[in-house]
């Protein structure tokens, strides 16, 4: 990520990685331009197939903006380790990297969007409530930003630290990888929900 | 995020909320306009007072970009928990974003922005390794984005769901949030610092 690697950041061409990558999160930073500046925002999504939808409100000023098919990138991180090397200059941090570059198109059927966001932020959650009603739908915008060949760029650094003698640095000095990972936590009913039983969505998603 | 929750995301004033956001992240991502389409790359920070540090090597394109004082934003942002209410609309996620505008400023004193980035990406560190030498100092890039007032803009949403009644949903309908945070996993040794003792930076660290 700071281009301190041992190895300088692989890019990586590999498309199943990218879905990997962009599955395993929920949010990104979608960034356009907005009157000579670089405007960016985060951002929900979830990827469809050759596709990643963003949604928000029919007011949200950063998706307006990119629903007219104006130059907009996304770009999805997350880093998977801190990497402690025998020197502070070469140590520094494993992670995955994706860039999806627009422009971003209309999304036709915005009720599968919507049913699309629920089933990656919680799967099964559908079959537990009711469906979005017609004012909902009117009230959400979603688009969608296709993946195509040449569109999207992936930079995975993923190794040991550079040894001792690559450092220049003393033999004995510990080095090696700390995992960084997320984690879900207990779930916390609502005030309003304490009484009822966790639902089979959210039990088998902290099991 | 998605500007769906019951309440708006909140815009906060708070500075100490905005330091306790970017001190609990490591990286971010640096937005620009290169070539009148915009560039987005994550990377390391280190906040250090009123100033965020970034980093990289002194051949890194979108560092050298910002480095002239172009136009650019670092945008970090943290999930912190699902949001999940008793209809799919109203469901969403917890979050903490910031924004700051840059231009960024060189750094005057390479050497001590390195050491920051050591202090931030694993405290203790230093007194481990040997310090930074002048080849290294000589291939990295210290830039400096200042926090200014008015310069930074930081969105909270941090709340209960929207209740049944407000989301027009089933009164019987579990809701509640799911905690999200990032942990560090047991140490990795790099294959020749298997018989070394990990050491105090990293025994803290994980402790």
């Amino acid at each position: 990520m700071t281009e301190l690697n041992r190895f300088p950041e692989q890019g990586v061409t590999d498309r199943a990685a990218l879905d990997a990558l962009l599955d395993s999160q929920l949010a990104g930073v979608l960034a356009c331009i907005a009157d000579g500046e670089p405007l960016a925002v985060p951002m929900l999504y979830a990827r469809d197939g050759d596709r990643v939808l963003l949604h928000g409100s029919t007011g949200a000023g950063a998706l307006r903006r990119v629903a007219s098919g104006a130059p907009a990138v996304l770009t999805v991180f997350t880093l998977d380790a801190l990497v402690v090397a025998p020197t502070t200059f070469e140590s520094s941090v494993n992670y995955r990297s994706a860039t999806i570059r627009g422009p971003l198109e209309p999304v036709e059927d915005q009720e599968a969007a919507l049913d699309l966001f629920s089933d990656v932020l919680l799967p099964g959650r559908r079959a537990e409530v009711r469906p979005p009603n017609r004012k909902e739908l009117a009230a959400t915008l979603a688009l969608s930003l296709p993946i195509r060949e040449g569109s999207w760029l992936l930079k995975v650094a993923d190794d040991w630290p550079a040894t001792p003698a690559e450092a220049d640095a003393e033999p004995d000095v510990w080095s090696g990888l700390v995992p960084l990972r997320t984690v879900l936590g207990a779930p916390l009913p609502a005030p309003w929900s304490a009484d009822l039983p966790v639902p089979p969505s959210v039990r088998r998603l902290t099991d």
